[in-house]
């Protein structure tokens, strides 16, 4: 199986490491419009060669997508538009809605699976590839209903060799879900890195103190402008009321912190402990 | 050296594995109110022996205190009221200002070290300590000028021997700084995990979806709420307005969101990348 990976950085370099560790595929063919994360994807070997898009799409198989969502409309129309019969198209962004109403319109749809792998670290780049980022991990399908059986079937067997399993979702929920369940948890990571770094203005000595508590809630601050701009703006519509929940929240408890109202603050935090049925380990 | 343990939760529990592995501790006497506690800390062999506070004193030569900061100041005191002049009383809460200015009162002030471990898990209990807790990791010590010479020695070897690099700070600082660096990391925590379960009323099966992002940032919401109430209401000169200064934060990136504002956005994003100078793995 010959795939192209369009995009080599976190997503794209994790997934073409997975690709050949499980013989998924025995020859991945890369494309990126940064010549830096060309060099570097070959340097580390994240993929056997690099092609400009038309030639990559020729040559292959299976053509992925893992650019930031922004661009992701515009790159998957192309290669719509110019592969055969027998080749499949798969993306892994993180908002779905925007692009599958697109996408829907293409006479080449059923050859294309809208898929989004709920795995990534803060980190970005092909140097921060990881060969198990994806392993034990969910990936949402949606609308399979628009895929060939053989397009589907064959994204299928792909995530599952690479150790996934699959929920199927349609865009609209996934977008909604995803608001809730990754987006706020990076805003709230960067505004949270926002807040310390306007302190350390005055207090350059005061940050080897820092501990895992911090590290965990602001380490998300850390992740990448481009990809994350474009999934805010593309799921305004549901990051901005999640936003307003969340702001509602703390407002609340920075009420009953003022008025010394212990009881209150300590129901709060017994509700919130609840997040424990979701967060296991 | 014999040491007396107050309250067997994460912090305590933890510091009697890390004594006794470091030798710094041939023989442990754990006291805590919570029968449950003394039962789960003997069974686990966190330590040697349960005692009630007043026989757990006489027969130490150091005695920590690792209770909820609410009830520490009550707890030093009567320590402190019946201790004689070759035993030494450290506590590890994580508000240090009022407890330090209370104390100043007490006629062996001299024979307590106001210390501060900054290490923690989102976990509590006897059951939850685990011997590599403080290792390599940072501990606060405040106003070391008011200690003894021998008591302050003591304590910094208890330190050391668990694998601790020792900070001095005032009070006042240390409030200051914790209310930025862990404080409101766990407020940010606990208002995404209601923000979050608010949802889940009506959406229990999305929860399968939540990814490390998501855990990362909400693990602090299953900290525990008595700990946390009293270290908020004790350190809320400094947690308000942190609070208030992350909602400011918040309410900009969604105004620069409503907006469509991706200039704004993105920078607004690459600042707070400047995180990585503090977070750096």
């Amino acid at each position: 199986m010959k795939v192209t990976i369009i995009g080599l950085g976190l997503m794209g370099g994790s997934l073409a490491l997975a690709l050949k560790e499980s013989k998924f595929s025995s020859h991945i063919i890369g494309v990126d419009q940064n010549k830096t994360h060309c060099d570097d994807a070959l340097r580390l070997q994240l993929v056997d060669e690099i092609k400009s898009l038309n030639e990559a799409i020729a040559g292959s198989n299976m053509i992925v997508v893992a650019t930031p969502v922004a661009a992701s409309i515009s790159i998957i129309s192309t290669v719509l538009n110019n592969i055969t019969k027998d080749q499949v198209v798969v993306d892994l962004g993180s908002t779905k809605a925007e692009l599958c109403t697109h996408l829907n319109q293409h006479q080449n749809r059923s050859q294309y699976v809208a898929a989004h792998p709920i795995a990534g670290t803060e980190n970005s780049g092909p140097q921060s590839a990881i060969n198990d980022l994806y392993k034990n991990k969910k990936v949402v399908i949606c609308e399979k209903d628009s895929s060939t059986d053989a397009a589907l079937s064959l994204t299928l067997k792909m995530f599952n060799d690479i150790g996934m399993s699959v929920v199927f979702m349609t865009p609209v929920e996934h977008d909604k879900h995803l608001a809730y369940i990754s987006h706020l948890s990076h805003i709230s990571s960067f505004a949270l890195g926002l807040t310390v770094l306007d302190l350390e203005k005055d207090e350059k000595n005061i940050f080897n103190l820092a501990g895992s508590g911090f590290s965990s809630t602001a380490r998300l601050a850390k992740s990448s402008p481009d990809m994350w701009e474009s999934i805010v703006m593309q799921n305004k519509a549901n990051i901005l009321p999640a936003i307003s929940a969340y702001i509602h929240h703390l407002e609340k408890l920075k009420k009953d912190i003022e008025e010394n109202n212990s009881e209150n603050l300590i129901n709060s935090m017994k509700k919130a402990n609840e997040i424990r049925k979701i967060i296991k380990n």
